[in-house]
């Protein structure tokens, strides 16, 4: 059997940095066949999950990936004693006996070689950016000095002191000091750091290969006119946009029909592929759900089945290892809104994780009206988002909605998570949010 | 003179909707080479700036973008009575007059055409996602059903009604009614609404061409072993990164020496090929900053040049027209983090208007502790941020740091802005804040 990629890359088990928190493993007795909490779904997937091997690329390719090195200074930040104005640089020791005027005995701009004050009381003029002589100390702005026969004269009652408009050399950082750590998504700042280090090349987490499947007889194509019995495919489409918007931009996507034979063809070629496949629909309890029975027959191994959540019951999750690396199947509900929950839920977490970053910090909002819920489940539930004068931030839950449509969640920033434990959710109580990737 | 894609692009001055208020613009007399306040200059760039003309892209290119259009529902949502569960569908007057077992006629599947009931008291066995039988208008849950010799016995105690189970054609939307509304950015959740209706194309605001110009004789490539008095180019990449977390990436990036020969032709050249360009330094002050120079005898009206503001002072902002078609010159200061933070205070929410958004929702953090700051002018402060499990932003500031480096930055989530009218910031008070773009 020919094994793509897994061979040439290499395996890490161990990843250096993370702050998941070890939680003492579920035991399988108890999970087998039932419907499991969310917290329970979570820490199913955290344990089981496995970090992505790393590889180098070029600092103009690594946009949103997962830094997997120390970033640390090459030399001091800034190089050497750096003017923060144009004007003239002089020793402060002059103005302290009294000077005022001074002799201009060449220009220092930015980019040329250090100058040298010829005189205790001479200075040179400068530029913003530019080295200052080793005998001055200090730099007296443009707008406060009135320049005339090449001499300098500061105009009277400038606040100065020894050491002002001078940015001094390794004040921001020394040579060899650590500046960014593994674990960090690289953004512009990121970047900026790495740049200007001369790190044009960075050791970053693998992007997770991810294969995007769907099934349904009843899917046509979006440029497809549909039989009054079809429907329009749109779960891959949006599956691949929030991932990719999340960076993950590794994708594949297939359509299966609803064929036994076919879905097993198409799910054994795939887990050879992927590190992660994300299956939208054909996981429940229909008599054409043939995708537990091929991820079975294909030797993946299932960890969960259902949780008790809404959206998102049917939840399938498990795992299958090949040439000593393990891969990851997250079976969605086809809803639309579930499947998207779930992907917001669990996938993008597990993909954060197995990429080395650190959980993200939980956000929360107020509930802007009172809610209720009965059955004993959490409830994910879509809000609009409204942050106030006065740093809080209100969700107000949309008019409550089972039929899993996009049409009424397109205008909600994310969803809020009502807890299993509690049907009555009042009014001014915070819950977890979760911002939909925009 | 050749004049790139100007001849080429539909001209089009009135955008069909936008929510930035109209203020009245402020007289060229105040602003004549006087410091003007950041809401000067926020105002003077709003009114000076036109909207983008639109084109034509594929939804599998239209991530990101913002759409120009109407979309309308096709037909109805769901365009049938749809099963939500795996079950049977019958006639619930059936159980109504007390019938509980009922004979099974056929098996209707999602993506199947739409059965039909034989006898008031039959039922079929019906997938999630198929259409229901017309005389059909209750599902049983397969889990509530004991299946034998062809007939489903419903288990005493299922609490049913009328429409159980039932997803309800028409009950998301009716053919023809609008979904989205032009002004929108395209994500995940927008393009699945697309996709459900079969818009495989969308008309969207065209991408801004954006030229990145970077200035200084003492900036070297990342690649480059720096001398002593010389420092790593980071302000393009770190521009050109986050334009494309914003979705804005057709850039194109330049670097002139400090030469006012080669700084006029560039600018000339770029001109003519360019919405918007950014500048980083060589606006200030300094004997070799010719920007100011090149940009007036290339024909661009200048708006402002310096602003009340910390970091960011040598702000400079101006237009030109070519054809009838006017593009903006934003030159941002240098400075690292000054650069970094004018682009997100002025140049993003600018890209944002002319691709027809509407203002974004100010964000509020609270203070995490007392600030001082006498000068009066705004100051952009890099904070940490903390939600707290209340619903609430906190924002701690770093330790200040003039230096413009972006080491410390590296650690903060964005900035938030202290008004020029106040110079003691209290603990627990909430001020605007903006994240950097991720």
């Amino acid at each position: 059997m020919a094994i793509e990629h897994a061979s040439q890359r290499p395996i890490e088990k161990a990843f250096p940095q993370t702050n998941h928190p070890v939680l003492p493993p579920i035991p399988a007795s108890l999970i087998n066949h039932r419907v499991i909490t969310v917290e329970e779904a979570e820490q199913l997937i955290a344990h089981s999950l496995e970090s992505l091997p790393s590889e180098t690329v070029s600092i103009e390719d690594a946009r949103g990936r997962v830094l997997r090195e120390t970033l640390r200074a090459d030399r001091n930040a800034p190089p050497f004693n750096r003017s923060t104005f144009d004007g003239i640089a002089l020793s402060y020791a002059a103005i302290e006996q009294g000077h005022s005027e001074f002799p201009i005995t060449g220009t220092a701009f930015a980019g040329s070689p250090k100058l040298s004050l010829d005189a205790p009381n001479a200075c040179v003029e400068i530029m913003t950016g530019a080295p200052l002589p080793d005998q001055a100390d200090c730099v007296v702005k443009v707008e406060d000095l009135d320049i005339a026969n090449g001499t300098a004269r500061i105009l009277e009652g400038t606040p100065l002191s020894r050491g002002h408009g001078v940015h001094p050399e390794s004040s921001d950082c020394q040579s060899g000091q650590s500046l960014l750590k593994p674990g960090c998504r690289l953004t512009a700042k990121e970047l900026s750091i790495a740049a200007s280090i001369g790190k044009s090349e960075l050791l970053v987490s693998s992007l997770p290969r991810i294969s995007i499947v769907t099934t349904g007889d009843e899917l046509v194509p979006v440029d497809a006119q549909p039989l009054s019995h079809q429907i329009r495919r749109s779960n891959d489409l949006a599956l691949n946009t929030a991932l990719a918007s999340a960076g993950y931009t590794q994708t594949r996507r297939f359509h299966i029909v609803d064929d036994l034979k076919e879905t097993e063809t198409v799910v054994a070629s795939i887990l050879e592929q992927s590190d992660i496949i994300i299956l939208a629909g054909g996981i429940s309890k229909g008599k054409r759900d043939f995708l537990p029975e091929a991820l079975e027959s294909a030797g993946v191994s299932k960890s969960f089945q259902w949780v008790a959540q809404r959206p998102g019951k049917p939840l399938w999750f498990g795992d299958y290892t090949i040439n000593d690396r393990k891969s990851f199947v997250f079976a969605l509900p086809g809803n639309p809104v579930s499947c998207f929950t779930c992907l917001h839920r669990y996938v993008l977490p597990a993909l954060d994780q197995i990429s080395g970053l650190p959980t993200q910090a939980t956000q929360y909002a107020k509930l802007k009206s009172d809610f209720q819920f009965k059955p004993p489940i959490t409830l994910f539930l879509p809000v609009l988002i409204e942050h106030d004068t006065d740093g809080q931030t209100w969700a107000e839950p949309l008019p409550f909605n089972t039929s899993g449509d996009y049409i009424s969640v397109a205008r909600t920033q994310g969803f809020i998570e009502l807890p299993q434990s509690e049907s009555n959710f009042a009014s001014g109580t915070a819950y977890k949010f979760r911002p939909w990737q925009s």
